[in-house]
């Protein structure tokens, strides 16, 4: 990467997601890059993204890049895993800032992780639709086989906070017997929220499969490009953009995370 | 009301609902109204709305109203309990044609039930969140007492076509049960998508508790409705548009609701 490809280096890393699950990969961020400042969109007028076609996750993937580039940002981290499975590809192609999604890193770390050679994904019906991250697996190593199921009860459970729960248990033991059953060592946790619900994931495949976490690989990614660029002003603000007022949600994620938010707006989009 | 009152009387009758659950009042309206052409608008793009604040349920409801208007639309049925509990207020005040939500037959069928005075109502957080199904019944009757509770997992796990299947049985015990305890004789299913799980919400409860479908009653009202409308041409059609692609679940409706859909459209809508 060259200096001259960070357009705005003074400007904040700008993360998006869906809604606020993204916020697992800005706690992340913060304890990697404590000096950045971050500006985060949260698109909560139209969560979730994990069932709506490719176009339409597209487009809407473009308009919060548009409105983020707008505010200056210097790097765009595309914090959901369908938005990345879906619209990474062409964000790239026609943005002049860095756009770092979370899937490649995440499969990265799944081909390090695995030993068996067979690896699990889970995530939204977009993402696990698309293919995208056992396309990006193969790439890296073809031999491998991927199962991938899609869990869409997953992000309204985690929601409910019912996060230690009989109901949860049932469900992701529903949602995993049949890649434990195919003798997967390693699974991918392919969508932002699921960190939040890793001890059941945990308690549900057992100590022998290892869980990958795509918020921590991708900031990881993000740690090592920051280190490429040139040192800008430190102002390590977090300023968190909603589409829709969500603030019980993010006050619980302020919570969990243990993240500090320093402003709080909520912004129209896409029309 | 006077014909005046139908500026449009030659058009179809507009029904929009936030997915595909507002179906379920097609299906009821088809059955009372063979007749008459239906333009649906389900806002596949922005699913679900059950979780969104006012003002924004309010802003979707508006640009759709506005779509279904210069579509012709000679009244606009909101099937959707969100909206119907959010927007329907302001709408009717600003709309030159009827706009009639699924509350208020809900409450009013839910008045006529009840024996023991108690009524339970479940639905989406943000229906529920606004009490508007308590103060509809109340302003009917008073001395009634209404428990409400939401349920955002219920529309999941339909979308996941868990019907008859023990987490759904689960998941409904943990919500009913309260309610149930504090003995209600009738449920209001306040949310269109609510009557698929008919038969599991009718186990969960026992024969004891009437079960209300707003969808239902909101054709009932949109019948008696017609009935004092001038005589219109027939041309029976059901065109349907839909802001995201979402076939697959169209055509599970189509099949379970036993509708034939005569043309499916997709249109981009709010911006």
């Amino acid at each position: 990467m060259r200096a001259t490809d960070f357009a705005n280096a003074a400007g904040p890393i700008g993360v998006f997601d869906s809604g606020i699950g993204g916020l697992t990969v800005v706690a992340e961020l913060r304890r990697r890059l404590p000096r950045e400042r971050i500006l985060y969109l949260g698109d909560t007028a139209r969560v979730p993204y994990g069932g709506k076609s490719p176009e339409t996750v597209t487009r809407y993937s473009r308009e919060i890049s548009d409105l983020l580039l707008a505010e200056g940002a210097k790097m765009i981290i595309v914090a959901c895993n369908t938005a990345s499975a879906l619209a990474v590809p062409s964000l790239s192609e026609s943005y002049p800032i860095p756009i770092i999604g979370v899937l490649e890193p995440g499969a990265a770390a799944a081909v390090q992780a695995t030993r068996s050679g067979r690896i699990g994904v889970i995530g939204t019906k977009a993402t696990i639709g698309s293919g995208a991250y056992s396309k990006a697996i193969r790439v890296l190593k073809p031999e491998l086989i991927v199962f991938g199921n899609a869990c869409p009860l997953l992000v309204p459970l985690i929601e409910e906070g019912y996060f230690d729960d009989d109901i949860t248990k049932a469900v992701l033991n529903r949602y995993l017997e049949p890649m434990l059953e195919n003798g997967i060592d390693t699974l991918v946790l392919g969508c932002t929220h699921y960190p939040l619900l890793k001890s059941a994931i945990r308690r549900a495949c057992g100590d022998q499969v290892a869980l990958v976490d795509s918020a921590e690989n991708c900031a990881l990614a993000v740690q090592s490009m920051i280190m490429e660029m040139p040192t800008t002003s430190s102002d390590p603000r977090l300023d968190i953009l909603l589409t829709d007022p969500a603030e019980d949600f993010l006050r619980l994620a302020e919570k969990s995370l243990d993240l500090r938010i320093d402003s709080l707006q909520i912004r129209r989009i896409g029309y």
